[in-house]
């Protein structure tokens, strides 16, 4: 099992804590989305550039994208690295020339 | 490191693969993250399930959500696993009452 | 009120139709974002174009996350007019350089 | 063309503002669908209450959401009007049976 899941599964465990349903817990998901979204923008894109943002936030808001898919994947027993290992499959036969040089 | 984003930045070493800017890498992840949202709704919400669609699939749509998470953490030098333990040292002091059972 | 969430109110009244659950329906609207972030990826990213994607198909998925939001708002019984009048205010004085050539 | 598009459009050119390029306005509108996503989890999810939080703020997030979609679509040259259409002529037709009682 990936170890960020197990990680978090002990993180529950240890504090009592109890996994949201999954639409749930998906609209959390969306949540920490929509604030990576924000420092990217700042970061890449035309929103002006705030100086209380730096690229260490950004450690932080994919932080947190990280752990809700990572409470999704728990909650529905889904093991991520066997999913990421079938998305670089495709990647590498299907996809191959998606992310050519 | 990640062990998934040394995964994923081998894979992409092999095959001469080329990350994409951040903003076009983050578009790809809500793209992944809309094929998430309809498999979620097929199994947990109102959407009228479709006998082609089980949880299986779920893997695999999870799957892609972390590989283009992995992608973009890898392109903008970020490490996963330093983000999401600021995450878990969140949960466990100010958001300690969100998941209480 | 919006005389767009007027017209989908007609709709779903002429057709019997009933609102999904606020979760499922904005789970359903993240489905439809996703469609769109694929397009727009192909028509301004780094993805690369396919032939069968032309920007006619732009007007399909803005129009069906247009829809899905105003189902949303429908459901929870908002008027996006007032919303969208409040965002203006917003915009013409806490955000008023955010735009700006 | 849409009401609340020509609204916008004289909004941004009595107020010489510009909008984005297309990915940072999408950008822009996954950030605002994620304030939407912390509301409806906060009234109809599994996230705790916040007093703070009332069903008038829905009013505002998906004001704001409506914005940043008008935006996209106005800078894209896009009539939502014409998009809402074609989904509703798909509902009637193809998904008849996704949204009955």
């Amino acid at each position: 099992m990936n170890k960020s899941q197990k990680r978090i599964r002990e993180v529950f465990k240890n504090n009592n804590f109890q996994y949201f349903s999954p639409l749930s817990q998906f609209t959390r998901l969306v949540e920490e989305t929509g604030e990576l979204a924000r420092i990217l923008n700042h970061l890449y894109g035309d929103k002006p550039k705030k100086q209380s943002e730096a690229k260490q936030d950004l450690e932080d808001e994919l932080g947190d994208v990280y752990f809700t898919l990572v409470c999704l994947a728990n909650s529905t027993g889904v093991d991520l690295d066997k999913g990421l290992e079938k998305s670089v499959s495709k990647l590498i036969t299907r996809d191959k020339n998606r992310y050519d040089k």
